[in-house]
């Protein structure tokens, strides 16, 4: 598996989303207070190499044009060819094709949750395990790894009703 | 990536190990009472096709060698060719020989927890994602995930100090 | 400690409130379900003689004078002596006084939560632990059980900045 | 109720048991690391005033007389009048018997958990609730909250087979 590169360095993209999200008591909102990555991957015991890097705490629908185009610019330029972007839910279908237009010889996996990593019942570390796996194995490429599975960007979509990710 | 063929039933073994392991308020001991694995799934989202079988409840230092023929022949028996193996991570290693030995042609993941899905704080759900995407994505081989890690079987073992997995 | 009548039934009226929110991850609004108070005594072994009723879900700012008449009425008819009621922080000192104006010869508990008992680190069991020992060891009287601390009604309010309870 | 003086201080003897235990993930045992206290009191946002103190961190079936005595002595010497000592629920009766004997003047609560506060579905924080409004309404004496219960000590057993403190 040496052409895999397994053991090399992931460098995680934090952009906000659900997974990041946290009750605020005294509004009663949901909103950001600081990125709980760290906390998550030493909860878990994560011995891979990461390098962590906190581009945008955002709810994925206020994301514009120029969010994508800053988080493209980040794959493009960091050193690393394995890439884990954190992502809220609602336009993580619309960013990874961004990034699958636009991305050459490296493997990019989107993820985030449905339930904040920071409330009980949440998928946030099963998705994210999802992600470490699949950036680790694939080959170059944009996907998105949300309910177990693992999706192509441009044949993905979320189904709003139900909340899921499905094939297209 | 249809010839990952991705979408197909991933047949789950479950053995036992820490990350079906309660805690019994009464004896005060750390015991099994029933697998947690589909809670785990339902909480996460799972859409996956997964067919659960339980082969055993058990501590991995009290497996013996049938224990083991037990679980490979699970294995060879399974029409799914893509298999995920819940167990206790003190043997893992060695239940990982014996499949590896004897498989051809089938992805068989093993995979297990330090601290147990109903504690606070466990790995338990992080290291079944990483199981689910690597089940899905590699070719057929044996392979243990933990720590975010992917080892193939024969090039792991359990360091008994720090309790992580590291490659050899 | 037999005046205290310690082993009687406790009423415990539900009402709605944070306590008793759960995150939609569809809509990803706080919404009422059901009342999660059933789980929370059963996880927490209460053996207390317990008579749970569901008066209504309501966030507290969505309660109504005729809201609040219907609770004191409950509280009058119940046969129990001691009586808990799950409520929204923000209402619940007006609560407090319409039950405390009306009321004689009932010991009445009112009690809620900054953070849901369904996320993490809630203080759900913790205010509702307060309100059963002040509900079985208080004289007559309306109280309210936050931030670890018991107040007669009518010398508290809610600090709206900081989310606590203070004596006034 | 300001001769209840549910402004003072309280203060918490810490002496370990089953609510103060962790998962050692290397080991698999359960072991005490450090008290749990602050960070549950933060977590539920008490705003009673504490003052805590760690006496020892055992399992209540290693203490010896004098380690009950050095609580008793802790008991009197300390200038709070409202005490929370916080133990493991085997021996904890015992303890409750040689402070009631002992101790004039003082209200004294002792408590514990079933299940450990940093697992999941702990008892722990109800029973602390518990406690923190025992202390500071019931009369000079010697207590225990379980169970959502309040036991007179003297008048109170644990059920080795249930779990569950009785009143005898």
């Amino acid at each position: 598996m040496d052409d895999m590169k397994r053991e090399d360095t992931i460098r995680v993209l934090i952009t906000g989303g659900t997974i990041d999200k946290e009750y605020n008591p005294v509004t009663g909102e949901l909103t950001f207070a600081k990125s709980h990555l760290t906390n998550m991957l030493n909860q878990v015991r994560c011995k891979v190499k990461v390098f962590l890097e906190e581009v945008m705490l955002k709810d994925s629908l206020q994301m514009r044009n120029e969010d994508r185009e800053e988080i493209l610019r980040k794959c493009i330029d960091c050193p690393e060819n394995r890439i884990i972007v954190t992502h809220g839910t609602d336009t993580m279908v619309e960013t990874a094709g961004v990034l699958g237009k636009s991305l050459k010889g490296k493997t990019v996996v989107l993820v985030g949750a449905l339930i904040p990593y920071a409330f009980g019942a949440s998928d946030a570390l099963f998705n994210l395990g999802c992600a470490f796996s699949a950036a680790q194995t694939l080959p170059g490429g944009v996907y998105i790894t949300m309910n177990g599975k693992i999706f192509s960007w441009g044949h993905v979509r979320k189904n709003r009703e139900s909340g899921e990710f499905e094939e297209i």
